[in-house]
Order: structure tokens, then sequence, then C-alpha cells
């Protein structure tokens, strides 16, 4: 069966500011050493096995002109624009439509565009099990198996005794536990990470947005119905404005019936805030990960982003330090989670130009 | 007898790195929250006493103009220029030979440009106590009664019973203490601050620049010789160049015989690094003291200067955050002692922008 794939490049990356912004979010930045952003990395990761053809981006309308710069060679018609964000369920449901109007029906893999994967062959292999699984009718999801007891991620608990190939049946999709849950779900041996990474057929996706969200479903259709016509623009404006924000984990997974999961293992990261920015990149040997012209005396476990401009360190530990031409974020690594209260402050006070 | 001021303002005042830099040191600054530089206040505070015609500033020739702007109102010929800085004992020998040349004697009020004092008035009646003792001969010297155990000031212990009007007769200049020395130093009650301060006759520091620092004397008088004349220039620079670099302290105070301390308390601070700002400027209800386009979240305890750039402070305590268009430092605050290693670190790799 033929394989397409759906990337989702539309959010908005706050956990990255003052780096990324409203205006470039995270996945157009390369937050790697190869200079790469994280999109590109994305879409290379999945060549071997899709065509650049039938690979489609969903972004903001916002972004369009990011997408088309750093991703040339996809055909512009394949670069789907949100008009507003509605989370994942709306985003892969206008992907799916568009793509059956295309195919018919085919494997559709979804990869959100701001995920690290250090080993990629073996991604891969997971990526062509996935999908000759998915060919057989189920959702399936792709698990990692945790190595920590992370409370910044969902889970999902499978059911061991029920395989499906080399996936495992999902019992139930859980949201980001405390500590103590994390720890007993690790020592339980039956939960995996949830990735956010999904693989299924056009119209499987398609029949479960209709079963568990049969409003998003209908909009769906009117876009699909309008596509190559006059109308095209306007009903998805209206039909986008109206969808519920709606996350395909919580509308459809959690509700679904016939779903497995996939465990993997290839040193996949979320690059959820900066502190991925320690497991992505060389530290040197105080625990640094330095960028920029920086001097850093007694300086330990810190992660400094700058530029051109002189950035002195001086007895820092365990420290964030990110510095924009108009904006400099300072940062201890374990109030990482609140840089949003920043943004938020920043909004209140109507400071959208730092957003 | 009439009163003369020597306001001393070569110094680097590397510790305000990167706001203060080699072509703008510390007493060009504005510290505090008036908006005045420490130069300007140091001149204002001393006016009551001496008349601005009576009032000279030694300075680093790189500094002249920043003196003519920012004390307009001093003659011109009274700025004093040191070809290069040999600490403060050819300072106030320069000036003295100076003011020797106009005056024949005079008394002569020795003043760092970079010291702050809250109770002006208190200050100015004891430079009219020193001023009165120092008519009758000896040096006097301004001792600050300790409230801590500072380890970062020379001390002076004075005599008890030995008393000059309301000076007492210097036993002995010490170094900086260690903080057990510095705890027995108060426990004894017989020990001052240090504060860099002097009053004297002009004919009592010349003898004493004779008797302790003979080459330095003999330069200096080659340099009065050719005062006004065409030499004056390269005298001064052949002079100056061939002097030992020597404090008054060391070369003149701790071996001098007729010595006295005013006991001081008007509030003084050396302001020797960004940690006075915490003493010197209003700190809001989380001990944060913080200038600029700052959003602080769960911080404590730290100062933030910065101009038009946003600041986002997150998780911060006991830092020092400095933002200049060229140089950012981020230091925590009981490191503020190693800004120095960043300026060695600047001069290794040649960096002298940065300086």
């Amino acid at each position: 069966m033929k394989k397409t794939a759906l990337i989702m490049a539309g959010g908005l990356g706050e956990r990255f500011w003052p780096r990324s912004r409203k205006v470039l979010p995270k996945q157009f930045l390369s937050l790697s050493d190869d200079g790469k952003t994280m999109i590109q990395l994305t879409v290379e990761r999945v060549r071997p096995l899709v065509d650049p053809a039938d690979i489609y981006i969903v972004t903001n309308r916002d972004y369009r002109h990011l997408v088309l710069e750093q991703i040339p060679d996809i055909p512009e018609a394949n670069i789907l624009c949100e008009p507003v964000g509605r989370n994942t369920a709306p985003c892969i449901g206008l992907g799916a439509v568009h793509m059956e109007k295309k195919y018919g029906d085919a494997v559709m893999i979804v990869l959100p565009s701001d995920h690290m994967i250090q080993y990629e062959s073996i991604f891969l292999s997971a990526l062509e099990d996935a999908c000759a699984i998915a060919e057989q009718g189920p959702l399936v999801t792709l698990g990692i198996t945790p190595d920590s007891p992370e409370t910044g991620y969902g889970y999902i608990k499978f059911q061991p005794e029920r395989t499906l190939g080399r996936a495992f049946a999902v019992e139930q999709f859980v949201e980001k536990p405390d500590q103590e849950t994390a720890k007993g779900y690790l020592a339980s041996e039956q939960y995996l990470w949830n990735s956010g990474m999904f693989v299924w057929k056009i119209s499987t996706i398609l029949a479960n947005l209709k079963q568990h969200l049969p409003d998003t479903m209908s909009g769906l259709r009117a876009i699909q119905a309008a596509i190559g016509t006059r109308e095209e623009q306007a009903v998805l404006e209206r039909e986008f404005q109206a969808f519920k924000s709606e996350s395909v984990d919580y509308g459809v997974m959690e509700k679904a019936k016939n779903i497995c999961v996939l465990s993997c293992s290839f040193g996949w990261d979320d690059v959820g805030s900066w502190l991925a920015v320690d497991r992505m990149k060389k530290s040197n040997e105080f625990g640094n990960v330095v960028n920029g012209n920086v001097v850093a005396v007694d300086t330990r476990a810190t992660i400094i982003q700058g530029g051109d401009k002189l950035i002195a360190a001086v007895g820092l530990e365990n420290m964030i330090v990110v510095d924009t031409p108009d904006a400099l974020l300072i940062c201890e690594k374990d109030h990482a989670g609140d840089i949003k209260k920043v943004l938020d402050h920043l909004r209140i006070c109507n400071h959208t130009e730092y957003l």
C-alpha cells in the first residue's frame, strides 16, 4: 500500500523562548549541532520510506513561508495551512481529507516536526513495521520504552499478552503522571511513553474521527468538498474557526477500540524545553553546553546560547542563559517550566513584540 | 587656613564590568538612583567647604574629556592628567606640587572619586574637624567605625588614650584581613576601616613624601619646576613613567610618625563591586534591585541592571545580571570577586574591545 507522511508543524514552541518566537517557532530552528532545522531533519528522516510528493506538511498560515524556504523539494500543494491552531485532531483530519481526495486510501505516517531521533535506521525499521500493521486496520502508535520516570510525557498502557506482529494492544492512554505514579509505571513494565507519532490508514483515521469527533468530521468533509474550488479558503477558514480544539490523543486515541502500540527505542526526545539541549548537544568538561561568544568562570552544568555579544558567566550552576538581539532569558534549570510565566506576563502587559 | 580638595579620578573600576570599561570607569557612571555620576556627587559633597576654584581633579589623560563634561564648573587648569597610573602616592604628590606652586601652603582634603556617602552633613562636619587638626601638623586620615568584619577593607589601629581633638593617634595601618582576624579587630574596638580619605597640609604631605619616597619626590619637584613651561608635558611624561607604583597608604602612611585618625560614621561605602548596588539602591519586596526592561519570575535577592532589551529572569537567587549593548555579565553574588578573571581572560585572548 502507498505510504504517505503528514508532518505537523503548527506549534508555537513557547518553551524555547526567547529563541523561538511566535514568528519563528522551535520546529524552524536548529537546536542540534549540524545546523539543520528540526523540520528539515524530520522530513529527511522519513524520506527513505516516503516520496517527497507524498509528504504533507500542516502548519499555521503564518509559517507557510518558513516551510517553503526550509523544505523546497515538497510540492507547494502539499503544504496545508490552518487558519488557526485547533490542536492535533483537526490538523490530522485536514491532512487526511486532502490525502483521501488524492490517493483514496493509503498508509499515513503522522509525525510532529519538532522531535529529535538519534538512531534513524531503528526509527525507519519501526516505521516499516508500523506501516505493515496499520495496513491490517488498527490505529498504530509509536510508544517509547521509558528509561526514567518522566513526568513530562503521557504514557500508554499496553497489554503484554495481546500482540499484533511486534505491536501490543493498547489498554489505556494516561495523562502526564506525578513522580510517584511515573515510578510505578516504570516498575510495572506495562507502560510506554506516548511519542505523539502515529501510523494508520487514511480510511481508519477518518472513520475514527467520524465516530469520536462527528462535528469535526463533518467540517472536514465540507473542507474536502471545497478543495480546488473558489470557496476553498473561505470554507477552510469558517470550519477551522468553528472546530473545537482537541488533541488526537484525547479526542480519538483514548476512545478508539482498535489501537496498538509498537514499543520503540530509537533515542527519541520531544525537545520539550531548553533542558533538551543538554541531551542533544555535546557538553564540555564542566558540563556546560555553550554557543556564542562566551567566557565562563567557575560555571558548571549550564546551557548558554548566545550570538556575537560577549556573555560572561561567573559562578553559575544549573542555569539556562539564552541571549537574542531583543530579549535575554536567564533561568534556573529547575524552573524551565516557568518560562511560560514570562510569556503570560508579556501577554498581560501587551508586550507582544517579544512573543 | 585655606582649604583645597584633591579628587582622585584615575581608577579603572574593573569590578563594575561590563558597565564600567577602560573608556568609562566607575567614577564617571551613575550607580545611585539620582542619576548623578559618582565624581559629580564627590565634587558636590565637598563644595560647602571648598571653593570650586580650589578643587583639583587628578585623572588619567584618557578621562580628561569625561571630567570636563561632567564637572564643567572647575577651572580647566585644575584638571591634572597622569600620563600613566602609578597608584595614589604619585597622584597625590602631583596634586600637592601644583597646589604648593599656587597657594604656598593650605589644607588639602584628598578624596577618592568613587565612594558613596549617605550622611553628607556628618561627612562635612568630620571634614571640618579633620581640617582643624591637620592645620596643627599631623597627617589626618578618616577612619570608618566598622559595623561588620569586612575582609575587603584595610584597617587602622588607633591608640584610644592618645587623642588630638577628636582624633586618635594611629598605631598601625593593616592590610585586608581574613574573616577571623577581622572579627578580632571588631571585638578589640581599636580598629577602624581605612577609607582612603585624607586631610593634611600641603607642606606636611610633601615633607612626608620627601622622607619616605625620596625618588618620587625628586621627580615631583622636576614636574613642579616645569609647570607653565614648554617642557611641562615632556617632563610630566618622563617622570611619571619612571615613578614606582606606590599607594600613599603603603608608601607614606605606614611609615610616617605623626598620623592621626578621626573615627567617622557617615554611611560610607567604597562601592567596591556590584554588591554595593544592594546597599545603595532600594530593593523591591523580593530583595531584587532592578533597572531596565525586566520580567522577574520566582527571583530573589538579585541585582539586574539592564537597558531597553527585555531581560527575563526565572528562578534566580543571589545573582548579578548586568546587560550592556556588547557584553552581558551573569554572576553569582558570592563570585563577584571573580569578575576580574573574566577581564584577565579577555586580556589574554586580546579581546580589548570589551575591557
